[in-house]
């Protein structure tokens, strides 16, 4: 495709084609997601995550030497440097909520990492869930659980959360999490990072930016609620009442409905059926139960309150569905939807930095002109 | 104008206009630089940082009454936290560049701030100045200087880098420096901040990703070696043999040119007559007429060597000029780029979370399709 350079007005940059990428290709009018070739449907379930983060940085899927090493690569590279547990500690005296502490603690892998891309990344794919897991300990008053570096990286997180060893069906669980969202096209967290390191920055600057974007409620920000109604019915056969009440009173139904997705999210799919697998092994079942009661009703009703919008149920409803089932506090949703979506930001940025142009739209003044000086006196 | 939502690639996003702003318009064409209503020339030289901060947030000049409680609420912020102190002492053990430090650092202002927009700019515009004086004098093994609330933005920015009250000459040429900078259209950082709190995401986490995407050397990171040659030529007289050479093994001459004003930057304009200013009170009038000497052999040079194209002394010559009169090291210049322009940042959050549009342009795939999941012991 040509570059064309028009003056439109796009303050949105909605219809804007920012980047030709290699990493994902997200169709929301068929309900297609590809990660690195890969529909998610062929991969998710059966990747490790660190299967996905070297196909995403190298365009194809590890060899047995090379996952091993890549393994090890990663695994030696999550204890923290002193001086970010310090500040972990002293963010959960005060109580800073998890994504501004892990914005600001990641921010510090510039600490003892050379500058070199490919070292940032490592660093920071392999500290983000230490982050994650050493601050929720610390903020209900327990020392961080030290990872392990024999176990996976799925596994370690979920060891450094609990203090005890995952069983299978949770690491895969988790695993398919973290495949399924590990990058989705060109949304405004990956954009950050590029129009970060666009200027010839570096990896850590530009994924704190990142970060930075994921915290907000129109981005990443929203998994938490997605729940809310399942706790609220609190008992079997509640959900009707007290979802028709919300409609009769204009609330919007979180968990359902997509920007893009015009048909279902692919990703829906993916962490649907891993949440079915989850519960059934080890999981809440009367909860789980309640969910699918509120899913089901939820979709009737909005078909019957918003005809012709398609509303379907939305990857945050099956994320804080399947987080929740193992054992994750809502507050750790959005964090852990960075330690994944990580993954795509790393390779956005190598991506990026091949390419080595600078992003910079053009702004429209349209504030006074010719306005005159009035010294401090005359005012 | 009208919003038109077209699909045109445009990878740098060079001619896509993402927003209206009130806040400063650049005309590349003519010269010409509007800061809230305000020719560059007619504020930027008269005002005190503190106005044009002011002016950027309130879209006017502050009665004396608004100026003295404003210079009162950022004279009152300039502490930093001891966590962010103790983050600076290990950044300058390792000796971290300045700009990676300043990024981690104001971070930080997520501890001890609520989390209000307004709070949260204040702290940034007061801290900075703190962070980029206390770390410069820890990279040299000295205590950093207290900050002094009685002292002006400016005047007590130079106080903390020399531990000596600054005299009016060399305050004047800095407030005019800060002003001149503090806003400038879509750039790169700006529109970085931009994208980060358009997700309804904090003023901390867009400033954080702004003072990264400052950082990369396509942006503000090109002010230090500007006067290179300068120091290079050592001795009056030398400029042109050695600016030849360079223009002959085809070297680019930095601090000539700019991507967008194809005449005069009006900012060099600004920068140059506080320059002269500066020096013939109190500097090395040596090294300034060497850069003169420099400055007009380059223009000579270039229009025979690249004649047609026009290219003018830049804003990153004369602030590498006036900031080396003020005696900071070329390591403080970008640092001090980040002092000048988060009055802008911040600005531009306001501006951006008022409008509450998220920034989410769209990609292309362009990689493989069906790729088929191979087990590992098969690849």
């Amino acid at each position: 495709m040509k570059d064309r350079s028009h003056t439109v007005l796009a303050s949105g940059l909605e219809g804007v084609i920012a980047a030709e990428t290699r990493l994902s290709g997200v169709d929301g009018e068929v309900g297609e997601l590809i990660i690195a070739g890969f529909p998610v449907e062929e991969l998710a379930g059966r990747a490790t995550f660190e299967e996905v983060v070297y196909l995403l940085w190298h365009d194809a899927l590890p060899d047995p030497g090379q996952l091993a090493a890549f393994r090890e690569e990663l695994g030696t590279r999550r204890v923290l440097p002193e001086a970010t547990l310090e500040l972990l500690r002293v963010a959960a005296a005060e109580g800073v909520p998890a994504m501004d502490t892990l914005r600001m603690a990641a921010g510090t892998a510039s600490l003892g990492v050379a500058g070199e891309p490919y070292a940032e990344a490592l660093a920071l794919v392999a500290r983000l869930p230490t982050i994650v897991a050493a601050y929720s300990q610390l903020l209900v008053g327990e020392e961080p659980v030290a990872p392990d570096p024999e176990l996976g990286h799925a596994a370690n997180y979920l060891y450094m959360l609990t203090g005890e060893e995952p069983g299978a069906e949770s690491v895969r669980a988790l695993e398919t999490y973290l495949n399924t969202v590990a990058d989705h096209g060109m949304n405004a967290s990956t954009f950050a990072a590029r129009v970060i390191v666009a200027t010839r920055s570096d990896v850590v600057s530009a994924i704190v930016g990142a970060i930075g974007a994921l915290k907000g409620a129109l981005h990443g920000g929203a998994p938490g609620p997605a729940l809310d109604v399942v706790f609220e019915i609190r008992e079997a056969g509640r959900a009707e009442p007290v979802l028709r009440k919300k409609l009769e009173r204009g609330e919007r139904l979180m968990g359902f409905g997509h920007r893009i997705y015009k048909v279902r999210d692919p990703r829906a799919n993916m962490l649907a059926a891993a949440a079915e697998r989850l519960y059934a092994t080890d999981g809440d079942r009367e909860f789980y139960g309640r969910a699918l009661e509120v899913e089901k009703t939820a979709l009737t009703l909005l078909a019957e309150h918003k005809p012709g919008r398609n509303l379907q149920t939305n990857v945050e409803f099956y994320t804080a569905l399947l987080l929740h089932g193992l054992r994750l506090p809502a507050g750790l949703f959005t964090p852990t939807f960075a330690v994944a979506r990580v993954a795509g930001w790393t390779a956005h940025c190598f991506e990026q930095q091949a390419l080595d142009r600078l992003i910079r739209p053009q702004s429209v003044y349209v504030g006074p002109r010719d306005r005159r000086w009035v010294p401090l006196e005359e005012r």
